[in-house]
C-alpha cells in the first residue's frame, strides 16, 4: 500500500517551511503540513525537521507504524532513496541542534542500590533530559495538592493489631475483573519513550511478569494493539482522552477492543490543560521546541510559555458532560470507569449513570491547583456516601510512594491504586527496573499487611487506620446547593 | 495666569532654608515654604531642593500640571531665565547625590518569559529602587497578616465538578453599575510614578484595553483627571483618605466626580499609619530622604525611622467616624465603598448606614499586625450575616496572587476582588506589561473555572470549596460586647 | 563603724584559700570565707581572688555599699594600705585572666537605628559577655516553652472596629495602686550590672522619666533602697525569693518597705532551678568561673555544668506553700502578689487566701520546659474562673515584645504585662535606651488601639481578638482531681 | 569438655568456604558451616573468616563463652596450636580490610561535658562506626513514627501547681514486684558490644549502682546469666523473641529463670521487620559485610539492600499469636509482659488474656512507620480503657529523652518508661557514662516534679498535663469492626 514513487533530496529540501512541510521518516517521505497542527506533541517539533530527515527524533518516541496507521495515505509521497548523493551530506542530515542533555544511562546506579520509589525519582531527575523531567515531574501552579497527595498519608497512622498469625500475606486481587496479584496497578502517563526506547513495552514486559495491571495513555509512544500484542494474557486497560472529533475516540475505542483491553478509563479532570509553570518555563529558557529556525513554529511561542503537557491536549474535548455517558456505552462494550472525579458529588453521579467504576484522582496535581488530595476524597466517600463501595470499584491515584499508602487506601475501601510517574521513573531501567520497582512495593506491602496483622486484602477495614487528623479536613454536605439556593437560606 | 517676572539665579539661591524655600520646577519658580510640611511625599524632599532646580525629581514623581493645580496662586514667585549664565553653573544644577540604585529597564527579562504574579514581583524586587521596594513591598511590624493573607487562600480545598460542558468560560460582571471584563480591579496604591514614568495612566491604558476597572488612589502621581481623560470610557473609582481639613476633601470629591469618576472607596482602615519596618529602615541606612544637605529637614529625621508610608500620610483624618456618613454622602453623589473593613461587626453597621458596599481589606497587611486575613473576614460574614452578601457588593483586597485566589473569593459571595502591589510591579513594564499580566490572571482565572465545572461567575458558589480547614477560625459571635458586659457576665 | 586597723599585702596573701578567704575591696579587707558559700553568684568567683584585690570586679556587678550593708562587722578584717609597697605588684594586683569578649561600646550601633525590641536583643548578642548573654537569653531544656510564649501571641487574630474617632488613645492605667503612664512594668531580673555600669539606677531613670513601673529582682546589681532613692516618686515593686533562712526574708522586706517599695512580687515558679542547658554550658567550654586557679572551687564544678541561674537560686526556699501566705502577710504590709502562677486552680486558691494579684509567667520558660505559654493561661482563667479578674489584679509576663501582645493581654483581662529580657537590653544603652525602648512600645502600643478603634485602655475586651487557634488548647476543667480519683473514676 | 585435638592452620585453611567453613575463635576450631546460616548477626560475616583465625571479630561483638554453649559438641574440631609456625603468617592471620572508620575513644569529649541525652547521640554518631550508628539509630521508611515519638511529647503542656513544699522529691517506684529508684529502664537493644566491649555487663554495672532495671535483648552480645551473675541483686528483665524453633524459646527461657531474671518481655510488634533504609544501605555502598572475598556470601547481598536489623530477625516466628499466651505461660513461671502492643484493643485482649502488663511500643519508629506514638495509645487507653491501668502494669517507650517525658507518661497512668537506644549511646563511655547518663535523668525528672508540685511518682494524675493537641488525634472507637461489617452498616 506504500508510495514507492522515489524521491531525491533536492525536492524534498524544496518544502521546508510550515506551510508546505515533507519530512523524510524511515524511509518514506510524508508530507505532514495538514497534520502538523493536530499533532499531540506539537507543530513546532515537526516544523524542526520540515525538508529533512526526522527519523532519529521520530523513532525516539514515536513506533515505527505509528505514521502509516494514523496518516492519509495520500501524504505519503514516496520512497527516500538513500543512495542519492545528496542524502549523505551531513548538513542535510544532521537536525538543527537539540537540548544536549541527554540521557546518559551510564550515569545511573546499579538498579540493585534503588531500594524505594524516591530512588528511582532521583535517578530520574539526574538522567533523563530536562525538557522530559519538566513533562513528567511538574504540576499546576503552586504544587500545593501535588504536595498534599503525598503528605496527607502521612498523617494517618495506622492502628495495627499484634499477636496474629501473619506467615502468609496475600496481595491478591480483582480489578474490573482481572485477576492481578497487585492491588496497584500503571496509571496512564503519556509518551513513555521520553524515558525509555521500549517505553509502553517494557512496562507491558516487567508487568506482565510480575502480574500487574496497565493502563495505556491515549497519549502512549506506541499504538495500544502493539502494546498489548507483546503480552497476550496481561490485563490492560486503556486511557481515553474525548476527542473534539468524536468519530475519531469512536474509531479509537473500536481498536483497542480488538486489541484485548480489559477496561476503559476515560479522563474527566482535564478539559481543559491545568498550568504546570516548570514545564512552560524549559521552553521559555532552553528547550528544543524554542529553536526551530526555518518556520512559522516560532510565531507559535505563545505567551503562555512552553508547555508540552499544555500543547499536547488540543484535541481534547472540553464540552464531555454527563449526557455523553450513553455515547460511551455505544462506543465499546468494555467497562467504564471516569478517572479524575474529585467529589463525593460526581461520584454518586456516577453511580447513579451505571458507571463500573471511578479512579479519585486530581491528575498527580497536575491540573487545578489546591484541588482536593485524593485521600481527602476517599476519606469524602466514606462520611457521604459509603454505598459506592458496594456498587462500584473505587479506585486512587495522585500521591501514592509505598506500600503503606496503599494499605491506607485499601482500609479505606479502594480496590486499587494507581501509580504514575513512579512507573514512569522505573522504566528508566527498563522492564528489569519496573520488575524490581514492583517488588519493591510488593514488599513495602505485605510487609505492612503483616505489621498491622492481616493476612488478606480483604481483611483490610477503616478500624486499621486512624485518619482522625484528616477528619477534619471532611466536608459533612455534598456541597450542591448553587449560589441562588445559598443565597435564598442564607436570607432566612 | 503664570507670573512672568523674571528671576535670576542669584536671587533663587538665598531662598534655600526650610524657612524660607522656593525651588525651580520646569521653567517656574515656586514658594513652598507654606506647602512643605504638608507634602505627601514629606518635606524632607523639598528641603533637599532648596535654592535649587528641582524640575529632574519632581518629573519623576509627579505630573508637570501638579503644581499649578495644587499651590495658591501667590507662591508662583515668576519664571526662571535659563539664559542666565549662573543657571548653568553644574554646582547649582546639580543636586545633591541621591540613591544611585537607579530603574535598569535593561535588566529586566523579556515581558513574555513572566508567566504569573510572583515573576512580576521578583522583577521588581531587582529593577525598582531600593526606597521604593521598600515602600510598596513592606508591610506591618512581623509581616503575619501580610503572609496569611496569601498562604490562607492555600487551605481552602476546591471541590471540583467534572463532565461538565466548559466550552465557555465567560468571566464579565458588573462592579458598582459598571460592565467589566473580569471580576477583579486595581487596587488604590500610592504614586505609580516611582515605579514608572507613565505610573497610573500606563495602568489606565492597560486596564482599558482589557476591561479592568482601576481605583486610583489619593496620592496618585497625576491630578485624577489627567489619569480619567486618557480612557474617556473607562470604568474608574477613587479612593479618598479623608482630610483633616474637610474643605480640602470636599472640593477633591467634586473634582473627582467631574472627571467622571464612578464610585468613590473611602479608606477607613488606616486612621494613623502601620509600622512597616522596612520602609523605616531603608533611609535609617541609606535613603535619598536622609541626606539632606542644607536646612532643618534633618531634624525632621524622627526616632522611628524614615518610613514613606508614615509621612505621606500626615493629612489623614483620625477622628472619622460612623457620623461622617452624612458628611459623605453630602460630598458626593458617587457610590460609595468602605475600603479596609475588617469584622462582620463593621461590616453590618456600613450595611445599616446604607453605605454601597465595602471591601474586606487589610491594606495588604500594612498597616496592623496579626489584624485578620481578608479571606477569614469573608468566611465571618457567610457565618454571622450572610444577608449583607444580597444587601451590598462585598469586594475582597490583599494577598490575591491567583486565578485559583479570586475563584474562591467569589464562590464565597464576593462580587470582586481587587489587586494593588501586583499591578504596580505589572506596570513596572508600562501599560503592556499591564496587559500582559491581566492576561496571565485571566487565563488563571477560566482555567479554574473550567476545572471546577462552571461556566459563568454566577454559577460560583460555596459548594465548590471546602474552607473546613480555615472555618476553626472562623468566630460564632460579632464580639461587641464592651468589657463591662463581659465582667459582668462572668461574675454569673 | 569601719574597721581601721591597717593591713599589709604580705598579711592579706596568707588567706588565699576557700578555708580561709579574704579579699580587699576598695580599700577594706573582707574576710569572706563564712559568706563565700551563700553568695548568690556563686563560691567561685569569690575564691578566684582570694588573698587578692577584687575591687574591679567588684564593682563591675555590685554596688560599693553592698558588703558593708550584708556582711557581718566582725567580717571587715581592716583598712588596705594602698602605699604599700608590695600593693603596687602587678603580679599581685592582676587577677587570673578572665573571658576575654569584653563590653564593647564603640561597637554598638546608633540608638536611634533601633526600632524595635528584637533590635535591641540582637544588639545585645553581639556586645555583651558570652556568659552574661548566655544566663540572660538562656531557657529551659528544649525552649519551647520560651518559643511558644511569643509564638501563640502571632496566634490571636485582632478584630478592629474601624470608624472610630482615634485621635485620641490614651495608656495609662492604675497597678496596684500606682498611676503610670503605660500598662507595663520591669519584670524583675538579676544583676543589672552584668550589662550596665548604672544597672538597676540606670532603668529606674529612664522608667521615671516616662512613668513606667519597675519591679527590682532579689538579685539586683544594688540594694534596693539606693535604686529606689534616685528616683523618689517612682512605683517601684520589689521581687522576693523566699529564704530558706526565713528571717533574712523577713530583714529584707522590712528594709524595700522601707525603701518606699509599692508592692512585693513573690517569686513561686522557681523551688528549685531549671535547666537552662546553654548557661550551663557556658561553664563547660569558656566561662570565667571555671578558671579559678587557687581553690577547692574546681572541685564545685559540678556534673551539671556552670549555670549562673542555677547557683545563684541556692538559697532560695523550696518549702515555700500556701500555709507561708499568712507568714508572708505577717512580713509586710504592703500588696502581695504571687508571680510564676501558671495555672486556674492555683490563681484561684490565690483569689481565696486573700491575695492582690498574681503574675501569670513561666519565668520566660527558663524553669520547667513546656509548661503552659502565658496566653494560654491567660485564656484558661477567661474560660475556668473569670471572677477573678474582678477580684484581684491579673499581670502576664514571658514573650511579651509586640505593643501588639500586650494589647491582647489587656483585652482579655490583664490589668499591665510585665518585660523582663528587653528591658535588660534596652539598658545596654543605659537610661537613653530604656527610654527609646519604652518610647517604641509606647509607639506600637497606641498605634495598635488606634487600629482597633478604641481610646483607652478600659475599652479593651474580648471580641476584639480572635483566639479560635488557641482556645482548643485551653482546658474545660481544672484538672484538681488526684490520681486515686482519677483511677476511681475510671473504674466505673 | 573441649575437644583437645590439635589442628594445624595448614587443615584448618582448607575448609575456607560457605559449604565447608571452619573458623578459629580464641584457640578452639569451630565447624560452622551447619549454623552459619542461622547465625542472627548473618551468615556473611562469618564466611569472611572461613579458614581463619576470627577470634579478634568475635571479641569485639559476643562473650567468650556464646559459642560454647549455643553449638554442638560434635562442631568442636580441636585446639588451635598458636605454636604453629603458620600461624603467625602475616597473610592468613589479618583478616580482610574491614570499614576503616574505628571507635576512637580519643575523639570523645569528657563525660562531664555532656548534660543530656541529646548529647550523648551526638557524640555516638560521630564515634562509632558507620554501619552500628546505621543499625541503631535507623528507623523505618520515612522516620514519621520515629520523629513523632518524640515530637508528641513537646505537644503537652504541664498544668504546674505551686506553693507546694517539694523539698523532697522521690523517684522510687516498684516494677513488675522489683523495688527501684527510677521510673524507667533500659529497653532491649541487640548487642551492646557494637558499641563498648563491655556491652550489656557496662550497662548493668551502671544500672546496680543506680537501681536502674535492665531488660536484656535476645540479641545481647553476652549470655544472660553471664550478664545478671555481675550485679547478683539487681533487678534484670529478658526480651524474648519467640523462635520458629519453639523448642530453642523454651530452652531460653528455662535458661532466664534459671539466671535470676525477674520478668519475660515478649516482644510482638515485630513478626517480619521493618525496612529500615539506613540499615540497608550501609551495605548497598560500603559496609563490611558485602566485602566478602570468598565465598557464596555475596550471593545473599539480596534486592533490598544489607540492614543488620533484617538479617538478625530470621529466626523469628511469625506465627505467633494470641493462642501462644497459653503456651508461653507454660514455659515460664516469670510474669510476661507483651512488649510492642499499638492500640486499646490489643491492650483490653492482653487484659483479657491474664497478662501482667504491656509495653506501648512502637519499637522506636523502626518496624511500621506510621505507626502511632507511643503516648497516642496512652491516650486511647486513658479514653477508651482506663480500666486497664489498674489491672495491669503499662509501660511506655519509644522516644523518651527528657525527664519531661517520663514525667507526662506517669501523670497518664504508665508505671515505667523504657529507654532504648539513648542508653546505648551511655554506654559508649562504659559503665561510668551509664551512671552519669541515669544522673542526667534523675534530675530531670527530679525538677520536674519539684516544678509541677509534685513529692512522690503516686502524685501524678492527669491534671497535671494538658493534652488537648493530641485529643484531637485520640480514636473514640476500638476499630475491631471488619470490613463486612463496615460495609453493611455503610448500606444503611
Amino acid at each position: 500500500m506504500a508510495n514507492d514513487k522515489e524521491i531525491r533530496v533536492d525536492e524534498i529540501k524544496k518544502h521546508n517551511s510550515d506551510q508546505d512541510c515533507w519530512l523524510v521518516v524511515n524511509d518514506n517521505v510524508w508530507n505532514l503540513t495538514e497534520f502538523a497542527p493536530q499533532h499531540p506533541g506539537g507543530a513546532a517539533i515537526i516544523y524542526k525537521y520540515a525538508g529533512r530527515d526526522a527519523s532519529e527524533a521520530y523513532n525516539s518516541i514515536h513506533a515505527p507504524s505509528l505514521l502509516s496507521t494514523n496518516l492519509r495515505r495520500e501524504d505519503n509521497k514516496g520512497k527516500f532513496n538513500t543512495a542519492d548523493a545528496a542524502a549523505s551530506d551531513p548538513e542535510w542530515l544532521k537536525p538543527p541542534p537539540t537540548e544536549t542533555r541527554a540521557i546518559e544511562v551510564g550515569a545511573k546506579p546499579p538498579l540493585q542500590t534503588l531500594i524505594n520509589s524516591y530512588d528511582f525519582e532521583g535517578v530520574a531527575s539526574r538522567t533523563v533530559t530536562a525538557k522530559t523531567w519538566a513533562f513528567y515531574s511538574s504540576a499546576a501552579t503552586d504544587l500545593i495538592t501535588r504536595d498534599a497527595n503525598k503528605s496527607m498519608f502521612d498523617r494517618i497512622w495506622f492502628r495495627p493489631r499484634l499477636m496474629r498469625d501473619v506467615k502468609h500475606a496475600s496481595t491478591k486481587t480483582k480489578i474490573l475483573g482481572c485477576e492481578v496479584d497487585l492491588p496497584f496497578f500503571v496509571s496512564p502517563a503519556a509518551m513513555a519513550k521520553l524515558v525509555h526506547p521500549d517505553g509502553e513495552k517494557a512496562l507491558a514486559a516487567g508487568c506482565a511478569t510480575k502480574g500487574v495491571a496497565q493502563c495505556i495513555s491515549s497519549n502512549a509512544s506506541f499504538p495500544v494493539g502493539e502494546i498489548t500484542s507483546t503480552q497476550p494474557n496481561h490485563p490492560f486497560f486503556f486511557q481515553l482522552y474525548v476527542n473534539k472529533d468524536r468519530a475519531a475516540s469512536e474509531k479509537l475505542l473500536a481498536e483497542v477492543e480488538a486489541a484485548g483491553v480489559k477496561a476503559i478509563m476515560v479522563t474527566v479532570d482535564a478539559p481543559v490543560p491545568g498550568k504546570r509553570e516548570a514545564d512552560e518555563r524549559v521552553k521559555a529558557d532552553a528547550a528544543a521546541l524554542q529553536r526551530v529556525p526555518n518556520s512559522g513554529a516560532t510565531a507559535r511561542n505563545d505567551n503562555k510559555g512552553g508547555g508540552l503537557g499544555r500543547t499536547m491536549g488540543g484535541y481534547i474535548d472540553p464540552t464531555l458532560s454527563w449526557k455523553d455517558v450513553k455515547w460511551l456505552r455505544r462506543s465499546t462494550k468494555l467497562p467504564i470507569v471516569l478517572k479524575g472525579v474529585q467529589s463525593a458529588s460526581d461520584v454518586k453521579l456516577a453511580m447513579d449513570y451505571g458507571l463500573d467504576g471511578v479512579v479519585l484522582s486530581n491528575h498527580g496535581g497536575r491540573n487545578l491547583d489546591t484541588s482536593p488530595p485524593s485521600i481527602l476524597t476517599l476519606l469524602e466517600l466514606n462520611r457521604l456516601c459509603p454505598e459506592v463501595f458496594s456498587r462500584m470499584e473505587i479506585f486512587v491515584d495522585s500521591g501514592i510512594r509505598r506500600g503503606t499508602d496503599i494499605l491506607k487506601c485499601l482500609c479505606l475501601g479502594a480496590k486499587a491504586v494507581g501509580m504514575g510517574r513512579p512507573f514512569l521513573y522505573a522504566v528508566n531501567y527498563g522492564a528489569e527496573g519496573v520488575e524490581h520497582f514492583i517488588e519493591i512495593m510488593r514488599d513495602e506491602l505485605e510487609t505492612s499487611m503483616r505489621l498491622v496483622g492481616i493476612n488478606s486484602l480483604e481483611e483490610a477495614h477503616p478500624g486499621l487506620v486512624n485518619t482522625l487528623d484528616l477528619d477534619r479536613f471532611v466536608p459533612s454536605t455534598m456541597g450542591d446547593d448553587d449560589m441562588k439556593s445559598v443565597r435564598e437560606k442564607s436570607k432566612l
